[in-house]
């Protein structure tokens, strides 16, 4: 089935074949999560029916410890790039990066004629950041949508449902085709006491239960934590208690995008008649967009540079800055090292950090933590915080939403392999059977036909693709291997000329390393190679008879590598350059 | 004063001049924490009392993401080194690495015939690992020590007392001088209910009271989160539960050196009537170790050799694995990737995390979890246990040490800066007053004399010393810059040979590159570089001249690095061979 489902996808030209294959005389709805589903970022889906495409957002992942100069990583567009004709749009389920981050990088790719949907804040933002990548030339379609618009794109009837999570203008998809229905949550937390992030619309959703939904795919991001997820106005009380017994300046570190959080300190900064001073460029633009769309409402007056905060007394003043992740450039670290163009941390200050700390980030957040305590500011972090609340539902709250929808079929996405397994257990427990649950690896195709969603062995192309400066794609895993082997011993050139005529080394071969030793407090090491290196060139070639150079350098390769790794345990990049004279 | 002391120090020879310049005719009292007070890690504290040095710990610290290659970061010993011949014992609080890690590459530099003295566990810990340094040719005098020895070390009265921590066998330190009585702590948790890993002698750190302590070097290790320290009997409840209820294989993950934890899971594995066998080659070394000392009591039956639990149904099985952490070649990692050379995940098998990750071993944990989901095992980690019992006191646990021994003044250790604040911030809510606290930095001199302690501005070195395959020290900054920059964007070899008589390029630019973009697939930007190369050269050359090889390397570098700059937004090293014909 898989197979014959391949071949109608690449037979397109074949018409009457393909008719002839299809017994049901209907292609199959196509699910294909390209990324999304072995991490956390690079999201983006798939729905395929006929020769009609759309794709619900175009994600980047920041990269691995084991990626080394990497800026991020984007889904793979291989399979939609021949079929670019048939997306008949781009649904964007809201603004953060890893939904909206990959779309200057690949709709260059796609061509610029296939409309993009999303709500107002996201258009903005996606709109603003576009201009980060002028140099690519890309002028986007953007079309803005309500959480009531609907949409007729090729085989597809689209229709949105509004959802809490930490930025507004963040919407569920609701993708009608002649093969079944299919809804996305996008990122979804159910929060009924705040809609300060968005509104979950629960009505909404609860009617999807009577559609006879096919398949649902949803956030699984947080579905290895147990219970209900906190509502933003737990967090509000929380922030309230700091923000009102705070004596001293407040300096308060989160995501540009975090724009709930934002509203709610801001708000809270003004009860507490506090001056707000924004540091960090994203934040700051951020803010003016959420404002300017209505998502945010604050005194004009309340926000001040800053430049300004030196004329305030510290109990008067907020500060909001980027960097809480540790970023080495951002607001928070350029302040603690004294950096900063016009901040410093003064004793009396405290540094409160209002967002979860990303995998990874721990150390760089702690050194941060150390150098503001000495600086002799206070931070208040996880550590003190009693309640934290993230974007996304927690396992209750993923079977309460499969509860109301109540699907055939669920795929979950969003998360790393056991946050999807987790999901799907949680389902299971709300009444679901395992045969309804399909877990789905990057890039395979979940195909539906007369109710049935299946999991094939159908893979389209889902490897990474890396975005490092200007290059899209241009770094491979080659690359990626020698970047982790420099780094970890370093590497050692070896120049040897050669006179063709004698096959002897000309004067002493000239050695370049980097990164393995200090070779002015190795002269030692460095005289013993020098004689290692004469000797096997001396035993590699032979007076009189033409020098075989590949020869000399894989001697001088292995046997140079080697004698360093007896003497150091540690094996540098040998390489070795022969020069024929 | 700080100089007067500095100047003492370094006036050794000088007997007459120096006590002209000591009005009270005795020497101070010195307590120099050389490693362990702006990291987890690299204990190492001196107490220096006129000609007499004792040394506390002698531990390791794990490299940071911004060192690689590095194996780890040893106390640097430049100050103990000419003073050697004062050094009267090395004392060790437990046999954990950070405490014990740099003694075989620290004791060769400062000679075998100083004596080490630790508990019976802690010797043949270090007595074990030392034979994996035996090409250091060093042997050690280890003298075991009882929680009631009493040694005198020159003008030290040692004397110890039991605490809890996570390892049986550890100690904390009274030294008693003519300057006053400094505590050591050691590692420690108030544990009053469970002694696995070791007892808390109460009674002796209350009598401390009433000794009138100087001094108290206190463990800071957790000293940001608030409250107690679980008690191993509560771990040990959860542990029987997962025990009891898990129906297919149990696997454990855990540190080969949780010697208290290793304890309750085999005597649980007793219980319920499972078999253990023991994976990973220090952890088997370790348990054979306590249990010869009577740390651990089981039935010789109950470990069976790994290659026979597939004679067992599941769930008459456990197996305790290493490499908890995600690391790649440990037990748990090869079986997953199906490259263990018996055990494979099967399903139904269930994995249990039984210890916290260490901070930036978050992804790599996560990277195991997918893998084990994957192979179809179930895993209970941090998000769904309830209770984590570290081996550490939190705050409370803090003010109550504080509270017993009520010492004249506090130096918190063991710990990032900001734990050092918050301990001390903990002590001041017992009741300390803020000049009792003194926060030193690696290498910071506090100086005691006449009962007042004083953070002097004295400090001795303490910069990092790397440890690198069989290199101690001589990694430093410069090495370790240039691993970062190859690691981000790779490095460029360019080798020109030039004509000297002409000044003109003979053939064409040799390039080799790794690291940077991958040549075959950037045949034009090679192209132009080549290009770019010769005029570069024609340009920094004048004919029938001589050559200047400096200046047409340095043109070289800047102009091709600028121009691979421009064109792909990477900076590669950029290192130009030329060689003259």
């Amino acid at each position: 089935m898989i197979r014959t489902t391949q071949s109608r996808r690449r037979g397109e030209s074949l018409p009457l074949v393909l008719r002839s294959l299809n017994h049901e005389n209907r292609p199959a709805l196509r699910i294909i999560p390209v990324g999304g589903v072995e991490e956390v970022g690079r999201n983006m889906t798939i729905l395929e029916y006929g020769n009609d495409i759309i794709v619900v957002d175009m994600g980047l992942q920041f990269p691995e410890e084991d990626m080394p100069g990497i800026d991020y990583i984007i889904p793979n567009i291989e399979y939609l790039i021949p079929k670019k004709k048939n997306i008949r749009g781009i649904i964007i389920t809201h603004a953060h990066y890893d939904h909206i981050g990959a779309i200057p990088h690949l709709m260059p790719m796609l061509g610029d004629s296939i409309p993009i949907y999303a709500t107002d804040l996201a258009c903005a933002i996606i709109a603003r950041r576009q201009e980060d990548y002028k140099h690519y030339g890309s002028r986007l379609q953007l079309n803005e949508i309500k959480n009531d618009t609907k949409l007729t794109l090729g085989a597809f009837k689209i229709e949105f449902f509004g959802v809490s999570h930490n930025i507004p203008g963040s919407v569920g998809v609701i993708a009608e085709t002649p093969g079944g229905i299919v809804v996305h949550t996008g990122d979804f937390k159910i929060d009924l006491k705040s809609d300060i992030a968005g509104r979950t619309e629960v009505e909404k959703i609860k009617a999807l239960g009577k559609r006879n939904v096919l398949a649902l795919l949803s956030d699984s991001t947080n579905a290895r934590e147990s219970g209900h997820q906190n509502s933003e106005h737990e967090i509000k009380l929380q922030l309230e208690d700091i923000i009102r017994d705070t004596k001293g300046r407040l300096i308060i570190g989160t995501f540009a995008s975090l724009l709930g959080r934002l509203n709610q300190i801001i708000q809270l900064a003004e009860k507490y008649k506090r001056k707000v001073a924004i540091d960090g460029h994203s934040m700051k633009l951020n803010i003016e967009i959420a404002k300017k769309l209505g998502y945010m409402q604050f005194n004009e007056k309340t926000v001040i540079p800053i430049q300004e905060v030196e004329n305030y007394r510290p109990e008067q003043v907020m500060i909001l800055a980027t960097g809480a992740q540790g970023e080495e450039r951002a607001s928070l670290m350029r302040m603690a090292n004294r950096e900063h163009r016009v901040l410093r941390i003064q004793p009396g200050d405290t540094v409160v950090f209002s967002s979860s700390v990303i995998p990874g980030n721990e150390r760089t957040v702690q050194r941060l933590t150390d150098k503001l305590y000495r600086e002799g500011a206070e931070v208040i972090n996880k550590y003190m915080l009693d309640i934290h609340a993230g974007g996304h539902a927690k396992r209750e709250d993923l079977k309460q939403m499969v509860e109301w929808i109540r699907p055939k079929f669920l795929a979950p996405i969003e998360g790393n392999h056991s946050f999807l397994k987790m999901h799907g257990k949680a389902a299971m427990e709300a009444g679901m059977k395992p045969e309804q649950i399909l877990i789905a690896d990057n890039g395979q195709v979940i195909s539906c036909q007369g109710s049935v969603c299946t999991l094939t062995d159908e893979r389209i192309p889902s490897s990474y693709v890396f975005v490092d400066g200007l290059g899209v794609g241009d770094i491979g895993e080659v690359v990626l291997r020698d970047r982790e082997a420099l780094a970890s011993d370093g590497m050692f050139v070896i120049i040897a000329v050669i006179d063709s005529q004698t096959g002897k080394l000309r004067g002493s071969p000239d050695i370049i390393s980097r990164g393995f030793v200090y070779l002015r407090e190795n002269q030692e090491l460095l005289k013993d190679v020098r004689k290692k290196i004469k000797d096997i060139i001396e035993s590699s070639t032979t007076p009189n008879e033409t020098l075989n150079p590949q020869y000399v350098r894989d001697n001088l390769r292995d046997r140079v590598g080697q004698y360093l790794f007896t003497k150091t345990q540690r094996r540098p990049m040998v390489l070795p350059v022969v020069v024929e004279v």
